[in-house]
């Protein structure tokens, strides 16, 4: 056992890009938004979109009141009262938080923003709030869809954004034991230079890579982008470190164990509602160096879905296995013939894959497939070639960005995800295509897309997700997106699919949410929420109360 | 998807070997317990054992009075008051059990035994148990090794074993979706039964398989006997459903959820003390075609735990990576020159496997390991061939009889498990070898066998399996073993080791268990049982109360 118990501290603090402005209002980085004339040229594509677009907000027109509350003067220092800070963290990234933004209506901004450097002093600002009646909103990187970093409708005192991205640091690594313990507040590419030199990674990429931290992806139960295998973070979970307003407590470091409930599982998805997760061990893997992918074309999306139901059933475990609805295919410029597309990838650290690869293609061939050289290096499929990956990466990296050029062009663009098992896959995707778009029909006048990709396919099931793009209403975007949710949350409960394969629950899917939870675990949260958070100051209105 | 929808209702009631009777006192069928001669054989490999074997129990030996309460009439045709029945029930299967047993004082006798046919049953069983006061002890196969199917200490004014084994069947299967509806009662044989003539399995054998219960597997997060993957009930769920005092509820059938909290994950591993599950559907698999495994032979246990850590951190995923120490080894007569042995199983429904176990072969082979045809066939290893693998899988099972036997000769025979991450598991391993040695000779007089064996393994860590034999104390053996286990303990936690990888807490673990939960999970547990059961009723004693 030579060389396992090496361990290396890092103590480098890790800054990603620190000379770029983060968007206040709409995703990610504010120099990288579509200009107007970009804007225009996606309006055009779409029916009764504006004739120009929205202007960018400015943080000045909007009418920020001063804090509610001062913060306490031991904590002060870690506290922002800034307008431009105050409305960054009032909401997350989802359609309708942008064109609330868009529109001068943030959700109510927080009195505080504070960050803090340790969880001591997460602790010290939690006890402040809760014998003050402050509600305490945790933020990680803001990415939330789900309304998950906003407060709404409650009655506290005054509202506190807890920004944990001061936070962010590799604190340690055991390189032989693939494992490495992390502040919650670490942003997914400062996280992956932590780990890079000692060649491993986490090896976990969902959309909002880039700005979501693990902490946040912690809380929600994150998916990675990789279709099967390790790609939820709750399997990559050794250790939690969680401060709740009734004390700090730290799992030991596991492999596996069965002593009762899994103590990581209750914190894993509970946003914030229970406590703030402050660090984290979690396993690590070896950069993958063995890679080879394909597309494949099929004529029917139901002969698609079986082909990728008989790989999802073989023991071959791709990293990608990604299909594409004939329509998603045509946005994504892999297929124009109305086929729809299988993007299959694999990976390996070990061996060489491109047998697994031929053998996944085999199976999707018996099932009508044709191996489609024109999709394997098209943008929207992750193509065999490294320029191909980098084209995919980039398109899959802009997509948000573009959402946002629509919606100041008055569209609706909005994506939601579930999963359903097998036998009910093929029906909820044609009522959520049908249902949803009859739906924007109605609301806006005009047809609408609704597009369809299985993210992640498991032996018993698969996550679809769904691409809206729809006409807006003028000024009220957010009430037609608001008419289309109630619909397809109607036909996933009808299906029992999941109200959230990785979105998580929020605000916006609570309705969802509490029909699908069984009864007995809801009793059993709200006692636990009760016995962690006594003053009902943690995310008010996330899971329960 | 042709045909994903089509489902089979199972109407069968199987029933596993009914002309065979379960010993009350020992492990499994009583015409399977080895003879006195038998007994005496291995008692003279043990030094300090008894002249002659503790006969074997009888019930009517037994003080056992009458019911302290009697059964509602609405429901006393599900409730047994047998001495034979309740004695049955009183105890699980720990060592500590059967010498007990042996020396006429099992545990607290129930005082009724009933046996619900489906899950209203069991709710007005919970019903009618707290409005009175009567402790409810959810009970499988009866095989718990930590007394989790006792009552032990509390002050109810009564004791009723609630036997899930009348809802033992298969009530559905989804072929093509690849999982089942089975009832929690279904003893291991039977739910396989079940499964069989669709080409399916659960795949799920823990040595206990042929005496517990799929029921008894969720409530304990059992582990499968495969060293890798997919082995861990927790992973086979899709859907459970359970039954509290405060209400029944059934989680959605799901392949995967990011909404809320896993409401599965807090019912698994919950040992019954928040509510009784009835039912589940569980995730399936093809049987598997190929098959391949090898064993290797190492000087030092170190360079091997190397070898096994090369391995799991590998993509190979071997169904089975038993590391035997050198006692273990000789023990199972896979070793005679003081050598490791590390055998190797690969299985796939899908692919030859050989070249698998050919890498396998080959990482250990670069950590010292070499191929020894001899281990192959020992009847202590998996073997490569047909014969080899039935006489392993006879030995396996044939082992807790023979423990039975060895405890009637006086001695303490005994196992324990736990899980750590690599860097603890070499001095883990040396501490619990010398420390318990050294607490059993001195308690004893005489020398201990203290052997390991990994039997699972991880990227980030291990599960060491440890065998105690030791020398008794006449009259005396649970406390001699309460003393060794106490000693164990402490080295466990000392190395942050588990208290239990797959035998759960049950009552014996709580101490152990009560130092490694962190406290905010216990209050949100304790917050959760209250809510659940607010008479505290179910299981007492065991998680929390």
């Amino acid at each position: 056992m030579t060389g396992t118990t090496r361990k290396t501290r890092t103590t480098r603090t890790t800054t990603h890009s620190p000379s770029r402005t983060r968007s206040w209002w709409g995703w990610g980085w504010a120099d990288a938004h579509p200009d107007d004339a970009e804007c225009l040229a996606m309006g055009a594509l779409l029916p009764g979109t504006l004739a120009r677009p929205l202007p960018v907000p400015r943080v000045r027109d909007l009418r920020i009141g001063r804090p509610a509350v001062e913060p306490p003067a031991s904590l002060a220092h870690l506290v922002a009262t800034d307008p431009g800070d105050r409305a960054a963290h009032a909401m997350g990234k989802a359609y309708r938080d942008v064109v609330r933004a868009l529109h001068g209506r943030p959700g109510r901004v927080p009195d505080l923003v504070a960050r803090p450097t340790d969880g001591g002093e997460v602790a010290d600002l939690l006890d402040w709030a809760g014998d003050r009646d402050v509600a305490v909103v945790p933020y990680g990187g803001g990415t939330s869809v789900t309304g998950g970093v906003e407060y709404r409708g409650g009655t506290h005192r005054a509202v506190l954004s807890l920004d944990l991205t001061a936070m962010g640091r590799v604190l340690e690594v055991d390189a032989p034991g693939r494992a490495a313990r992390i502040q919650a507040g670490a942003l997914g590419p400062d996280l992956e230079d932590g780990l890079r030199p000692h060649g491993l990674t986490l090896r976990h990429f969902p959309q909002s890579f880039e700005f979501s931290t693990l902490g946040g992806w912690l809380a929600t139960r994150a998916g990675g982008h990789y279709a099967t295998g390790r790609t939820h973070i709750d399997d990559f979970v050794q250790s939690l470190t969680v401060v709740t307003p009734a004390g700090t407590g730290t799992s030991w470091r596991l492999p596996a164990s069965g002593a009762g409930p899994s103590p990581d599982r209750l914190f894993l998805g509970s946003e914030g509602a229970l406590g703030v997760i402050t660090e984290a061990w979690v396993r690590l893997q070896p950069r993958p160096v063995h890679k080879a992918s394909a597309a494949v074309a099929f004529t029917g999306f139901g002969a698609a879905l079986d082909a990728v139901r008989a790989i999802a059933q073989s023991d071959l475990a791709p990293a990608n296995c990604r299909l594409l609805d004939a329509s998603e295919a045509a946005l994504a410029g892999a297929s124009h013939d109305g086929s729809a597309v299988l993007v299959l990838g694999f990976e390996s650290a070990d061996a060489p894959v491109a047998d697994r690869l031929e053998r996944a293609v085999d199976l999707a061939r018996a099932h009508g497939g044709r191996r489609d050289p024109v999709a394997d290096g098209a943008p929207g499929t992750p193509g065999t070639s490294d320029t191909a990956v980098a084209a995919w990466r980039s398109a899959f990296l802009r997509m948000p960005y573009l959402r946002d050029g629509l919606v100041r062009m008055g569209a609706v663009a909005e994506t939601f995800e579930t999963a359903a098992t097998w036998d009910r896959v093929p029906a909820l995707i044609e009522d959520v295509r049908t249902e949803v778009g009859a739906a924007a029909l109605q609301a806006t006048g005009y047809p609408a897309t609704v597009n369809c990709r299985l993210t992640h396919v498991y032996p018993d099931g698969a996550a679809p997700y769904f691409t809206v793009l729809a006409a807006g209403r003028p000024g009220d975007g957010a009430a037609v997106w608001d008419e289309l949710k109630a619909v397809a949350g109607e036909v996933l409960h009808r299906h029992r699919a999941t109200i959230t394969h990785h979105h998580a629950v929020g605000r916006d899917h609570r309705p969802g949410y509490d029909r699908q939870r069984p009864e007995p675990f809801a009793l059993a949260l709200r006692a636990a929420k009760h016995a962690l958070d006594p003053h009902g100051v943690l995310n008010p209105g996330v899971l329960v109360g």
